[in-house]
């Protein structure tokens, strides 16, 4: 079957960043194994940052390299410097996503650097996947491109000039997070439809947060701009720190429900999300769920476009 | 300040009818006037049903005369039926909502009527109406327009068809409600695109339900298609006996900031919804509550469109 469009769960390194609870590294690889399961292509299971800056990563390279090994999976992970790139490299996985932010201040307060010093530091990480890792995709996140904790609006024409820099510096592979939940269908369409002219092949990815309850329509506004590549968390892991109440990532199940409603083919079995999303509640009993489509299950009749495809 | 778009709580009855815990009568007073004091323009306050049926509204008449009488409000309330209606048109309320369904199966669970005995029951109130309180504004839901439990699928041009007829029988303003959560954006366009042609100045009111997490979604999409009412309910209250855990009408709140985001005035400020909010999280301390913007807060520098406009 060929995809329309393509779904990442970034539970295992978004959803559980901020978590407190460690969860067991055998439950992660159960977690990300079920996923496969249900169809989906690529997971990012964690993040290659030191261990005292987030315990829930203490297992990336274990995580890291058990999950590369899953047959047909794309197991990426994320960093936010080279030293964590060249663990990474290490394990064996498929992609590796940096992460900068277009706010100064943001990228001051998430990495201690400045853009420009980030920027040099992408360009160090794939000067040495060119080096020494040619098989490795290397990705990068834009946080904050759509709007920011301490500065609020980001203007469109400086995320835009950032994603020029960033795809003159060779990346593989963009993402245009709403890493604090403030975008709008309006403004998603906009940028998404210039960041699409401006990526041409190069592929587009969008990451939403339902911090504000939007994060489903914006990656409908995504979708009809043109992207089709979407980031999102069973369960609709994540929370944030600053929002007590606040979900994470949209959530995974309902933004397939979405597309394949709509007509495309995801490859995902909606209702095989089951499984990947009860080992989720089990080692998460404190955390708050959201998602509502498994729940509710799916409207009689309802014959999914990747089953369809299937027939 | 003209708005450009209009949006009704119709949580004091959608949100409340499937609710075991009564709510006091000054309670829902109390909410309906917090409504008005936020600038919704509009409430559906309660519903004409006998009390051994539907408990939650025994007090439906003295509800509805209250609420009839609070300044600049438009006081809505639903009836299935005449007797529902005659004891309404008695208590002065400004608007009469009637109920049918396009499903056959689902209108005679619901109603025990055929739709064609429905429909006749409209025209009865219609005529009551220009008999008696040529003042009173008479609207008709047709529930199930975008899917039912029961049947699956409802074709569009049935729901289409439905539509017609009660433009005929003399409908003021109609609705086609996603009764159970079926819809996705793509169905919604296309329908709500075609019944505005076909409504021309009769007003048109979409309602979604967030059962299947597309609520938003479908909301965005129905505006896209030109429908400038909608339906909510503050934190989501609504909930369905079928789906546990599922939400119920789409959370107002979300839903003003989605359209306050896009550029439209509604006449509401967010902020002030948090006191009708606590109203209603103080009384249904046992439900489950929706909605994240008055949790998350406004993006900062947000200016709602209405704001602009009042300035």
């Amino acid at each position: 079957m060929t995809r329309d469009v393509t779904v990442r769960d970034v539970g295992p390194r978004d959803g559980l960043q901020l978590v407190k609870a460690v969860v067991p590294t055998q439950v992660k690889l159960d977690w990300i194994a079920a996923d496969r399961g249900a169809g989906l292509p690529e997971v990012e299971v964690c993040s290659f940052v030191p261990a005292k800056v987030i315990p829930q990563f203490a297992d990336a390279i274990e995580v890291a390299t058990e999950a590369a090994g899953i047959g047909g999976l794309i197991a990426s992970a994320l960093t936010p410097n080279l030293k964590g790139a060249e663990i990474g490299f290490k394990t064996g996985i498929q992609k590796i996503n940096y992460v900068m932010s277009v706010s100064e201040t943001h990228n001051q307060s998430n990495v201690r650097r400045t853009r420009e010093e980030s920027l040099e530091g992408f360009k160090a990480i794939i000067a040495l996947r060119d080096a020494e890792y040619p098989g490795v995709s290397i990705g990068i996140g834009l946080a904050t491109a759509l709007g920011c904790t301490f500065e609020g609006r980001v203007p469109e024409a400086e995320s835009l000039k950032w994603l020029g820099k960033v795809l003159e510096a060779g990346a593989d592979e963009v993402a245009l997070p709403d890493t604090v939940g403030y975008a709008h269908p309006a403004q998603v369409r906009s940028i998404f439809a210039k960041a699409a002219d401006i990526c041409g092949d190069v592929p587009l990815w969008s990451h939403f947060h339902d911090t504000r309850g939007l994060g489903i329509a914006n990656a409908l506004a995504a979708l009809e701009a043109g992207c089709t590549r979407f980031d999102a968390s069973l369960a609709g892991l994540g929370g944030c720190p600053f929002a007590p109440g606040a979900t994470g990532n949209i959530a995974l199940e309902d933004l397939v429900f979405l597309l394949e409603a709509e007509g495309l083919k995801t490859g995902i079995d909606i209702a095989a999300l089951a499984k990947p999303r009860a080992i989720v509640e089990a080692a998460l009993a404190d955390e708050p769920k959201h998602g509502h489509v498994l729940q509710a299950g799916l409207p009689k009749g309802f014959v999914p476009s990747s089953a369809i495809a299937a027939e």
